[in-house]
């Protein structure tokens, strides 16, 4: 027997959503469940994939099957495709496994031609409505399958009604629309010598292709490139008979979410639309109302609609993205999905479906993606702050921005790439525009409403996002923008808070974010889950501070370099490094040492009661020095000038040779971090001491402090002993007891680990630099060099200094964890680089044993839950 | 029972140089097979750790087994220490199991004392030579067991000889000497308040003392660290009684080798001293005479030499250096031991020993340092040149050298740090000096023989060496040399020729090597037993042709890069890189084909038959193009100038921003290598063609070209991958078969190696920048910046870019060829880096599964000789 390609909606089920297709698979389990979805039928992802193994051909097979289904739906509604009497309209749309919005085609009223447009008229009474079903159609297929531009259409359309003066499209008369069709009609046969074709079959087939085809259009890709989304699944084909929303003022069309997508408030969240079929709502052609309305001209319907809206929530356990139509007071439900959400929403939904006793704690945990909870600690405007707002649009994804208005989305590419922050101004956006959303800060429309391209995708990507500002008047051409009379040009600074729908004059002071109840309790969950220990990379006392109040179980990477960054201590530093001898460099450490003494104190006191990992001095000391270049400049300058001040010119090029004994060829890899331990004791000495100093006063104070010294780039276990030495020499001096370890952040410690753990206490993978050296990719030059192209050409899957390379660092830690427990079975394992932050490296560490995580504050929220994932993913 | 600690020289054997040291062992084995060997005892190398671990005391048990000693000795002689009648004089000897001439101390005549000195000259009817042995004694004691300075007692001599007007040693009276031997001791009470001791117990254990603690002075732990001596072996101690060369014209004392240590030749060589104390001899005090002199002077004692000489090379199977004493007429041996040698003298005396049925081939091929070869590669003067010889000296160590002369070690290696070839000069060198000869490209002394420090350690380093020089007025002070009434100046031109000891005017142009029948015979024998191949790092058809010379079996790496940087082709090079379109590299690319073409038509056609490995473009574009600096200093100066060439200035300024937008921060880790490949393809394109075009023209010639190419850098399989595809690609255009394979690199290669070599058909690794990976050590700012403290406080033991660091980059080198082979039986494996030519790293390689070395031409017959060795070491 040939194999089933197609299921009606009362066959299938939610789970079948591989063949059927997220939109197919609701459908069906929406029908399962009694609920009042018109009939149709689901073609299959797997015919879909038979039609490119074919070559690009429906089977005679497939064929044989959609008659035989179109029999049924015939049938079950008692219409008929094509009948004059009783004709049927279909919408004919994509469906696959994951939700694609808007990246697929989608063809509605099916079936019209010049023979049905009489029948649907006597049936439904209401000519206009059969013309304006038929010119949507004519417009749809031509667009989708024939591929005839949208704008031809919209200026016939735009004539007609500047002919007739009228303003909106329903004042048009049934005469208008006859002219209109006709003139559709003849720009088909102008553009493609062919005539829109009558035959609803032919015209079904051939819509299903186009579907099947749009599977692997331009945007489509891309947007599976970027959802890492496989290519190879396919698409199904939802075949549904019609209902019509634009049967007048007891009919209309809307979408809605079953709670509030950008809060999560429990509370149905949408938009509808009066007398208009679907389209209208989600492609933002008309700005629709709010839900509300509903609830005004149509009780009933929407007291209906909130109940099933409830029953598909508890169904399906989460809250859903329902669409919806009414037809002279008839409520149908033509999809529902799992809502895509806010981050904030997402946690809140979460937490309150826990509360609900609809779903479990660790079910609750798994559907947060920790990146989510990266975005609720955006920043926001700052309430206190006197605002020069300047318009308001709808508040369609939050967090605030500010930046230089761009008005297309490669410019806003190119302006980002230069390091600019650049909010992106569009009448709408569509799915070609998504590189310039990615770019920017934040986006705003002057159409299209909550559900628009542009708010779904601000949304999901954590920007924010204000829509259908209709008083701002765009100017493409001329790149500006007018708002309450003040015109804007290209590069003028704005600001926006995507939470309200603001916009506002000028930069904007950002707030930081304030946690909300659910956010803290999801994050005490999950750590209530976790193995591994989150730790922060903090190197002031501020980011300790903030660092504890996200969560940070300690400090587990204080680079103490940033230290000697400050105003008042780099000149200092400077003649520290300049030192041309011992002597002359000790006395500027004693005179460090007060200041380091201090750093620590207050790092300590924000940690009390939890480790406090600090990293000896890392970067290389020209570093700290003028930029040779400017220097050089300087020395040339003054050395053309005849009458400079011999004096300075004499102290500049004296400085001028030291920057340049200094200066090496790679300094990534040159004379730093342990290295300087080694050559300079006294360096790392003046460290130490000032680290012992600040936890003998604490101590004596009752405070309990657990500081640990790490040494960095250590790649011998020589190296590690050494200055191991030293650091418990000086700390018996104090009669401190003091943790020491070592960052393993070079390839040989890692191969060596065993030898080096007997020296070690702990071990911290510095992911950063061991991702440089193992891949011989240094960060700067390959993120500005060559990464690009080696993402785009898939040499690399991922950039590997945000997702650990596991092939090759994996490798190397696993080896550097097996072989240091091997000879040091109490040796505790961090992980210091910024990897500690990424889900995907997190998972990874959880499987290799690590104990614990460090990363930046903000991201502490993240590696809780990531930490929590990967325990409750784990093979049992 | 006690552990006996002593063992007199009847009771000890040739192999236990371990507790005897070598110069006891061969004592004790001289004396066993019957020679003269004046009787005495050792004390062991475990008596001088006892004396270590109990605090550097001598146990009353090691007294004991002393005083027991003594009798024995005392019986055997018939003459006792301390003896009025019949005084016993020893020596005290140190002797540590390797050899470490002049690096520990020696006390001669000790017995000595007031009430002795009587003794003895009745004894010997001769008061000079009683009290030379007696201001000897006193002279050596107080240096080495009271620590006073050499030149007090050297003034006092000094002064007697010039108030006495006489010109040598020997025509002091016996009145003068008696005088002396009393400023001797009134200096010594002066200097260290205390009388010289007479009781000789005393004096032998202090002696005793004195020889252990010489262990440990600053220069034998130079030399043991240089020299790879453990430092915890000890030294063992010879008593032994004293024969006198300094009794007339009868007597003397010399040393001399079986065979010319300088060219191998087999014959006795060696010197003489008339009436003289073997100290002189070794010291340089005096110089001394050939041997031939004691042929023309004592017939009979040098048949008897002869003898002896042949005697012990048969039974010690090796080439001699024998310290003989002639009393009156008699004959004795002092010492013996394998003697040291050039490299030419090692070489033909191995090869000889197998010709002459003494040893084996293998056992030959193990007996040479594979450094040694290197050596024989030395240049040389071309004898063609008009010399201008202004000296003449001993013929101390061959090689050819010219440089700036320098006459204090420490001004030696300065100089030398800065680039400068350096000839150090010296009126003798002494251990302290060491680092100034190894800074140096040779060695003249106006005083000292053959047998000189200068002599013995310049030929262990291969460096040029001409000793005892005597015309040469050397003044230390004002930094000057006169020879030929010419004054020299530090910092002057001069060359020498170590083989004839000339000297000659300024810089000399240096000749290569030519090699010998002994040599290629060696390495004939090393081929027959080798198993890894050959081959050489070779860029250009000379380097190809010279390879092929010393045996390369092919090219392993030859780097494309080289023929960029051709004079002719640098600015078309740069129009390549600075290219602004596609179209204008392509341009620039297809001029540089032709050139590129024929330098792969003549590296093929000196390698014909063998295979050649092409490394496509590896380095950085921006090394090709104009310093960056100096560009800043010309723009900036343009800028400054008024009235400068406005179009000049406008287009360094252009170059000016190219160049700084190709700068990278660490260009080792930047967009170089398969980078380079990838991004631009263009330039790879253009390579393979040329390669494909030379191939192709030649296998049209009927020459049978084998070429390989080699992928740099490769870290991902997909970036092998990539570029393979396009190599063969543009091949099968050509109609030409060619093995593809990589260079690993950076670690992640190696910890992929089988995914990558699914890729390749052969690995190469580049161990110079696996080496700077691995251990994210950049070689240029290691060596400059942080290797040298390193290796001094012993945080490595050896530079890791010369000998491969086996325990990190050697376990990634074990990993990568387990895994590589695992998914590629085929594969074939190479090494490329510097690593190829050294000893260490080849008995590595070998042990690591490697087929074949690649390395620099020169280093060609080292890597012969040390695979060989490699396969003769391998456990069965």
């Amino acid at each position: 027997m040939a194999n089933k390609m197609i299921y009606l909606f009362d066959e299938g089920k939610a789970e079948w959503k591989d063949i059927l297709g997220g939109k197919g698979a609701n459908l069906a389990e929406m029908t399962r469940i009694g609920l009042p979805v018109p009939p149709g039928f689901t073609i299959t992802t797997d015919a879909c994939n038979e039609y490119y193994m074919n070559g690009e051909v429906v089977s005679e097979e497939l064929k044989s099957q959609i008659r035989d289904a179109l029999k049924k739906l015939e049938k079950k509604t008692g219409k008929m495709l094509g009948d004059t009497q009783r004709p049927l309209l279909i919408s004919v749309r994509s469906g696959a496994a994951y939700s694609m919005p808007g990246m697929m085609d989608t063809i509605l009223n099916l079936g019209m031609n010049d023979d049905t447009l009489a029948g649907l008229a006597a049936l439904t009474g209401d000519e206009r409505l059969a013309y304006d079903c038929y010119r949507r159609f004519i417009q749809m297929y031509a667009n989708v399958v024939m591929g005839i531009d949208w704008y031809h259409f919209e200026t016939i359309l735009e004539k007609r009604m500047k002919d007739q003066d009228v303003k909106e499209e329903n004042q048009l008369h049934t005469s208008d629309w006859k002219v209109i069709v006709s003139q559709y009609k003849e720009l088909i046969v102008k553009l493609t010598k062919q005539h829109f074709p009558s035959n609803p079959i032919e015209q079904l087939e051939e819509a299903i292709k186009a579907v099947f085809r749009s599977w692997n259009n331009q945007r489509a890709k891309i947007y599976r490139k970027i959802h890492n989304i496989p290519h190879d699944l396919g698409t199904a084909v939802n075949i549904q008979m019609m209902v019509f929303g634009n049967r007048g003022e007891d009919s209309g069309t809307g979408v809605a979410f079953s709670r509030n997508p950008s809060t999560g408030e429990r509370e149905i969240f949408g938009e509808f639309l009066l007398d208009a079929q679907g389209e209208d709502v989600v492609a933002g052609i008309r700005t629709p109302q709010s839900i509300s309305i509903l609830g005004e001209k149509m009780p009933h319907a929407f007291r209906e609609f909130c109940d099933m809206s409830h029953l598909l929530e508890t169904h399906y356990r989460d809250m859903q993205d329902i669409e919806f139509t009414i037809e002279r007071g008839t409520l149908y439900l033509l999809q529902t999905r799992n809502g895509k959400r806010t981050a904030q929403a997402a946690v809140k939904i979460a937490v309150d479906l826990v509360q609900e006793g609809i779903i479990s704690k660790e079910e609750a945990l798994l559907r947060i993606q920790p990146d989510q909870l990266n975005k609720m600690l955006h920043r926001s405007i700052d309430q206190n702050l006197k605002k020069n707002v300047i318009g308001k649009g709808l508040p369609a994804s939050p967090g605030a921005a500010s930046g230089k208005i761009i008005f297309d989305a490669d410019r806003a590419e190119q302006f980002s790439s230069l390091g600019e922050k650049v909010l992106l101004i569009r009448p709408e956006t569509t799915p070609e525009d998504i590189h310039g959303i990615l770019a920017s800060q934040g986006i705003i429309t002057s159409r299209g409403g909550m559900t628009s391209h542009a708010a779904v995708v601000a949304r999901g990507l954590g920007k924010a996002c204000i829509c259908g500002c209709e008083e701002m008047k765009i100017d493409l051409k001329k790149k500006t923008m007018e708002l309450k009379g003040i015109t804007f040009n290209e590069g003028d600074f704005l600001s926006m808070d995507g939470g309200s729908g603001e916009i506002m004059m000028g930069e904007v002071k950002l707030k930081e974010p304030e946690l909300s109840q659910e956010f803290l309790l999801l994050l005490q969950w999950a750590d209530g889950v976790r193995k591994m220990g989150v730790r922060a990379n903090a190197d002031t006392p501020k980011d300790a501070v903030k660092a504890r109040e996200l969560g940070a179980e300690g400090i587990g990477l204080c680079r103490t370099e940033h230290m000697f960054l400050d105003a008042e201590r780099v000149p200092i530093v400077r003649e520290m490094i300049l030192a041309d001898t011992r002597e002359d460099r000790l006395v500027a450490l004693q005179r460090l040492l007060p200041y380091q003494e201090d750093d620590f104190m207050e790092i300590f006191k924000a940690m009390e009661g939890l480790p406090v990992t600090i990293r000896l001095l890392d970067p290389p000391l020209h570093e700290f020095l003028p930029d040779l270049e400017d220097l050089l400049v300087e020395v040339t300058k003054l050395q053309g000038a005849p009458d400079c001040d011999k004096r300075e010119r004499y102290e500049k090029e004296q400085l001028l040779r030291k920057v340049r004994r200094l200066k090496e060829h790679n300094p990534m890899l040159g004379l730093r971090g342990c290295r300087l331990g080694i050559l300079y004791p006294e360096i790392y000495d003046m460290q130490i001491e000032a680290i012992m100093g600040a936890v003998k006063k604490l101590e004596k104070m009752g405070r309990a402090i657990y500081p640990e010294i790490m040494i960095p780039l250590v790649g011998h276990d020589t190296e590690l002993e050494v200055i191991k030495k030293r650091v418990l020499h000086i700390a018996a001096e104090y009669e401190v007891q003091i943790p020491v370890g070592t960052m393993i952040e070079v390839p040989r410690a890692a191969l060596t680990a065993d030898q080096i753990a007997k020296e070690a206490n702990f071990f911290s993978f510095g992911t950063n630099d061991l991702t440089q050296t193992t891949l011989g990719f240094s960060r700067d030059d390959a993120e500005t060099k060559f990464m690009h192209g080696y993402l785009e050409q898939k040499i690399i899957q991922e950039n590997p200094f945000v997702t650990l390379d596991v092939d090759g660092v994996g490798k190397l830690i696993k080896m550097a964890v097996a072989l240091g427990k091997s000879s040091n079975p109490q040796l505790k394992i961090g992980i210091c680089g910024e990897h500690g932050g990424d889900k995907k490296s997190i998972l990874f560490c959880s499987g290799a044993e690590i104990d614990y995580l460090s990363c930046s504050p903000y991201r502490i929220p993240l590696a809780r839950l990531a930490a929590a994932q990967a325990q409750l993913e784990e093979p049992k």
